[in-house]
């Protein structure tokens, strides 16, 4: 039988789900809050000026709906009001992930058919290289933090600020489908090309009110509420730097943006504008801990959401140690990204912080209307009893519904009718993700699977580690054996043998199996990282395997 | 131009907001945590367990897709299962008012065309009163508080309980259209027949997600988080009870169901059961300040958000002399109902109570994506001035989008393309909306318009008042004069000339014009009521004028 669907009278508005909405409450909820960029600093009606005039900027350089409009900039005020007006006009957000190599920076911007592209002084040598390549670019609008700007050879349309001053500050932004792309980026899988993902209007509104919900409602989890000073330290570039812009405009809170990540200058401006939450992975939030203004800062009270890779039980014990009230999410550029948090349990976050470190550490149980739950190989669902292992699929209002122009890989990310993320974990009883590994990481060895996330954390509790990797390699008896790449702390001298007696004493408790034991440990004076900072297990294992 | 729409790969899950997503996240946020009513006392797995052998119930009672299913039951855990179990199968949950007349409540019932009738014990007589006009209604399951149900000569398919426990604890609820109508129940206007408003699932959900945003982010307006303690004041039949129990139910909050509103017991159950939130209209919360327990109890911290009627401000004094922290929201039948709150703006809530006032009895600013204006007679925006009147027109997710089979009535709710909410009020140039009155009870007289709430709110400043009522009469030479209806406070004696005089210090204080005072005014000894305790303005008028 057919449900009832609900029948419109003569007039009534379908109110669709789009970004624009998300601008209304933040204006009327405090209209004076602030938005701080450098020396830039304007309040929330301001913010809405500035929406509107870049706009009919956008309109003038020839933008029309489905459009897409490229932006390569540190993390600002004006990438916030891009956040709001590309897709307010109908155009699509293409966030070029600008510390991707020059070869693929300009793939995804073929890829994305960019036609405009909005681009920081720090940029212009890298697509002024490009810009050959890039037929469908018809203009670009330059960013500059310098009175100044750079010159450089583009032409472009002019200088941002100069153009929002000769525009109107008025614009009557139009209604459309709430399926509309709003935003894109790429993600760099270990294999190929990379890979874009997209998000619709309805979805980001929809992420958005589940992320304002789950960071306000949980008082273990309080990390943005209407008084709180919000600093992304995760780039406005990477997965909508986690969706907190929208969620902290929505909402109506002063609002920090830091430009390039400068460690001593995210404390000060910690310290200075009296940020109370943050995020970043955790290689960020280690750089901070380490920088030489944060030995002279009282870092009590910051609250630290971290994600993109587990915590570090050293690191996590680091942040303790600074007053750092840290929590854990769990999502991925497919999923907009938000799908867990370590919310603690009622009553947990009164406990002494030993108890709470488990919990702390884990990815933490999913937010409002996700739905989750592990498979094994053969797709059949995976206990959840803390230990068995299973691969993370999902199904949420806000995960990409393919890769853009690539249906094959979008097939496989959504075999089944539910998206892969590609991660391994275990879920406890209680319904706590534990993350284990990436399922491509998880090395094969013996018969059974090690995961190379937990070696490293056993490792890095060794006082003379400050950094680890640990990847498979073939072996031809095992399938795979493990093997670690560290970096010293500094100062400190150690054998590999050291490392393998530390790791012996988890063996005689039970915590892991011999074979998780790498054979080799090789002292390096650096591991290879990402784009955002995560370690590069792909070019690792190459580099492995070349050596 | 076209926007570009999403293109969804093969096997990509397009996620419906549907009802059963609501109660993903609270079992497993906290699934120990209670439901309360009566004796009846069980955590979040169990409440999900009987939403299940209630699904299976309502479908072994032959409820298929479309069906409309009436409860007619006081706050019980009964009422929270048939919101979530009714619309999860895809059926129409009709809230009955149990407070209209006989008439009234037969002429919904017959209107909704209801199939299956989920009825409490008190309500016996009138259904089986009833019963020979509802040719629609195939079945009734009992519900019953007392250890033996009551006697009846319906033959119903068994009671409630017994029912849940004869049924199986799973249930695989199916995916359909999130524009499937949810829910729907009756307003009652101040002319003709109850008119029949719906909402989809989408709309719930919609309103669920602001809802808990909206209740947990704002410091000044910290409702409901994670570790409050829920119990409802407005019957769930009325507007979903504001939309609360959704709310409570997917951040996981104890709940706690009161049945029948006997203040006493309220109080008790505050008391006895750590309540924190509860919501009420004014004259449900006056009963609760007057009643005996009342008098006994600590009341200190009860957080309490009124609405439906502007609180006055004897009420508003007399609940700050308790400790209560009360709070004003806006809404109407209508919109499901969340339209604004009364947030404090940053740092208010830290001021002597004193100065709170005014922003704590307003109707607050619109919550998230609530888009909302003053219109005048012709429909033109009234500046927001915060003196100039206007009637409040809306758009948001969460309206119903018409009539239930009224076309008419449907396309003049949304004439211009915008909800009529048919309430005066004006806006500071702050955001904030002052309700002044229904557009039906202003008083037009002299050729200006007169608030009668602001008259009412002066009257009940006066000592001896205990309630008050103003309405407009007609008159041949200045087209309506004001005329006041009085109850005195126990004990007390008044003349009315004594509360004319009253007024003039306002009028001399120039707060209101002298065409403000009333001629007459009446002493009574209780002034009508509609079935939810709001002023019955359209019987009093009948009884003014028969009189």
């Amino acid at each position: 039988m057919p449900t009832k669907i609900i029948e419109p009278a003569e007039g009534a508005y379908p109110y669709p789900l789009l970004i624009k909405s998300l601008l209304l409450s933040g204006r009327r909820y405090a209209p004076q809050r602030e938005i701080v960029h450098g020396s830039s600093r304007y309040n929330y009606q301001e913010l809405n000026a500035r929406i509107c005039r870049l706009a009919h900027v956008l309109r003038a350089a020839g933008i029309n709906e489905g459009d897409t409009v490229a932006v390569m900039d540190w993390d600002s005020h004006r990438y916030l009001e891009a956040y709001f007006a590309v897709p307010m006009i109908g155009a699509v957000l293409h966030h070029v992930n600008v510390r991707l190599s020059p070869d693929q920076v300009g793939y995804t911007m073929a890829h994305a058919q960019d036609s405009l592209v909005l681009v920081h002084d720090d940029f212009l040598p890298l697509i002024e290289a490009l810009a050959p390549q890039l037929p469908s670019v018809h203009g670009y609008i330059q960013l500059s933090d310098a009175p100044v700007p750079g010159s450089t050879r583009l032409s472009p349309l002019g200088e941002y600020e100069a153009l929002l001053a000769g525009a109107d500050s008025t614009y009557d932004f139009p209604d459309f489908d709430e399926n509309s792309v709003a935003t894109t980026f790429y993600t760099t899988g270990t294999t190929g090309n990379p890979k874009g993902v997209y998000f619709s209007h309805r979805q980001l509104v929809l992420h958005t009110l589940s992320m304002t919900t789950t960071l306000a409602a949980y008082e273990g989890f309080a990390l943005l509420r209407s008084e709180d000073v919000y600093m992304p330290m995760t780039p406005m570039f990477h997965v909508h730097a986690w969706g907190v812009p929208y969620a902290a405009t929505m909402l109506g809170v002063k609002q920090v943006y830091p430009g390039r990540y400068d460690p001593d200058r995210l404390v000060r401006l910690f310290r200075e504008e009296g940020v109370t939450f943050s995020h970043g992975v955790p290689t960020v939030l280690q750089m901070l801990l380490n920088c030489e203004e944060a030995a002279k800062t009282d870092l009590t009270g910051w609250k630290l959401l971290t994600g993109g890779a587990a915590p570090t039980e050293s690191l996590v014990r680091q942040m303790a140690a600074r007053g750092i009230e840290f929590f854990t999410g769990y999502g991925l550029s497919e999923s907009c990204p938000l799908l867990s948090a370590s919310f603690l349990e009622p009553g947990q976050h009164e406990l002494p912080l030993e108890q709470q470190l488990e919990a702390r550490m884990a990815a933490g149980i999913p937010v409002q209307l996700v739905d989750l739950h592990l498979i094994d190989a053969a797709g059949q669902r995976v206990p959840e009893d803390g230990a068995s292992l299973g691969e993370i699929v999902v199904r949420a209002p806000w995960l990409t519904q393919g890769y853009y122009r690539d249906a094959q890989t979008g097939a496989q990310l959504w075999q089944g009718g539910w998206m892969h993320t590609g991660d391994v974990a275990s879920i406890t009883p209680g319904g706590m993700i534990q993350i284990r590994d990436r399922i491509k990481d998880v090395i094969k060895t013996g018969g059974e699977w090690v995961c190379s996330l937990r070696i490293e954390n056993l490792i890095s509790l060794h006082a003379a580690v400050a950094e680890v990797a640990v990847v498979g390699v073939p072996d031809a008896r095992w399938g795979e054996r493990p093997l670690a790449l560290v970096v010293l702390a500094a100062g400190a001298e150690l054998e590999p043998g050291a490392l393998q007696q530390h790791l012996m004493q988890f063996v005689s408790q039970g915590q892991i199996s011999k074979w998780a034991v790498p054979d080799d440990i090789r002292i390096v004076e650096a591991i290879p990282k990402t784009s955002v900072g995560k370690l590069d297990k792909k070019q690792i294992r190459e580099q492995v395997r070349d050596a």
